[in-house]
């Protein structure tokens, strides 16, 4: 296993920054006075392709030699990692295999497609997904990048904790969700270089708490099948984030779903910007636990904006 | 009638500067391969109030002499010029009396309390108004700050374009939505000294395109009570914005309801911004105008953030 370093995700950083975005920071007067803190939203929800996940994947592809290049990239996923992997490749113009799930939302394939992705559907089942995920690797030679459990991801990741010391004139905190612990893997690693005064917390949905329950226990619990709202974070830490999470992390919050869809319409009322369940996670668990935050600068990275517009979890009642 | 003049614009810049935000502007790589443009989006919803009218109100407000600033100012308006001047004011800690219909929507009255406003209810009648009206400037004496008649507040809205003529590298056309012509006539102003090769082109809503009709009259027509989704683009012009229109604009095109619900989501979607549908007037008209903007650099001011979003428009069928 290797572990990337604070040099990895410096020359990971120059390698993305043509293709990327310097995402903005934003602020509230109105969530300020809510909360008691001083807070600072990174805005990864402004990504080209609406999510953080195009910084390790823009690093992966664009640093695979011209032999590999060629054969392109491959990858499992139903969430923003396919459209960021496919949106990476497209800027590259090289292929990108997904396989998806036959049962995930006509809205997901739709943009792999649009980004050049091409989708091989599989069951829903984790046996399906791997025997497909074979298949096509030994089809195509497409090099295979991981969500999350990547050198070349997290090191990517790891460079919106960059821009966000930049942009910020020093932060107390840093809270980010936590699924498979790519996002808080990159932040611990640049954090605990560049700034290591300040701390990085984890939110992470009730529901699918399995994160919080590693962290307390010492070791990875992976659980079967979890269901949130925030429907990006159901993934289970895998031995590299695992790494930065046991050893970088200063706390895991979590909240419920309803305290989630609250605070996610807060964020959407307040900083007016359209951002998905599982990037509300920190400002819920901010709103849950204010002792611990009061006072301080506080800086949450909004990971993602791509949600559906005619099912947004408040019209479900 | 006293006409604003460019220096009136920016000394109202430097007035407000340290109380307004410098909002960003966005672009979408999806939104401009659809219209076959540059679009570039200036997002005053992102100004605290959620409105550009904080630029006009608080060049009304901070520009009081300290005797009038003790009385404070009045307004009539449902609208984000109520609550923005009541940011305003409680900026500088003046009071700030607004009439309001009271069949307003009670989230506006929450904002305008929220940000100190006094409200006084009238029926939701011109003659109401009016009459409510001058009972209470006549009672507080508060300065009379119209929403869009008004040269202080003319002169206030033109700083928009300034910084978006500094923050973009030339525009061949600036769209705005117009309703009773503020944003509109501010824009004419700056950028008629600023950027004369720019055009200033005016967006409206079919249902109420009063401004469209004067403009191909020549004189001003006013309707008596349109509807449309469009909610913030209902009044008329008034002498002061006619005045700006009538010379300054290049044209005025026009979306239907529907059109306009259709390009808000496209923004919020591809942008990953909260706005109004008054905001989204301007893309409508884009879209539907194609070979107008074909292959130019477009400025598009996104007026304002403040939505229902328990009642949003493509939720009502």
């Amino acid at each position: 296993m290797y572990i990337p370093t604070y040099e990895d995700m410096l020359a990971a950083h120059e390698r993305i920054q043509p293709h990327i975005r310097r995402t903005p920071v934003r602020t509230s007067a109105f969530l300020n006075e809510l909360t008691g803190a001083e807070l600072f939203f990174k805005c990864e929800n402004f990504q080209e392709p609406g999510a953080f996940k195009v910084r390790g994947a823009t690093n992966a592809v664009f640093g695979l030699d011209e032999e590999q290049a060629k054969k392109g990239v491959a990858t499992h996923s139903s969430g923003n990692h396919a459209s960021c992997l496919s949106y990476a490749a497209m800027l590259r113009g090289i292929p990108c295999n997904v396989v998806m799930p036959r049962t995930a939302p006509q809205a997901k394939k739709d943009t792999v497609r649009r980004y050049g992705g091409r989708i091989t559907e599989c069951e829903p089942s984790t046996s399906s997904r791997e025997e497909t995920f074979a298949k096509v690797q030994a089809e195509t030679g497409g090099d295979f990048v991981h969500p999350y459990n990547d050198h070349r991801v997290i090191a990517g990741q790891g460079t919106c904790a960059k821009e966000f010391v930049e942009q910020t004139d020093g932060l107390d905190m840093v809270v980010a969700p936590i699924g498979g612990g790519g996002m808080i893997s990159g932040t611990c690693l640049t954090l605990s270089n560049l700034a290591p005064e300040t701390q990085v917390i984890a939110a992470e949905p009730e529901q699918a708490d399995d994160a919080y329950r590693s962290f307390k226990a010492g070791y990875i619990i992976a659980d079967d099948a979890p269901t949130t709202v925030a429907d990006g974070l159901l993934v289970p830490l895998k031995d590299l984030t695992w790494h930065f999470v046991s050893n970088h992390v200063s706390e895991i919050y979590t909240a419920s779903d309803a305290e989630i869809i609250d605070a996610m319409k807060l964020i959407w009322k307040h900083l007016r910007i359209v951002m998905e369940p599982s990037s509300a996670v920190p400002l819920a668990t901010i709103l849950k636990n204010k002792d611990a935050f009061a006072a301080k600068r506080v800086g949450l990275i909004v990971t993602g904006g791509n949600v559906d517009l005619d099912k947004l979890p408040w019209m479900n009642s």
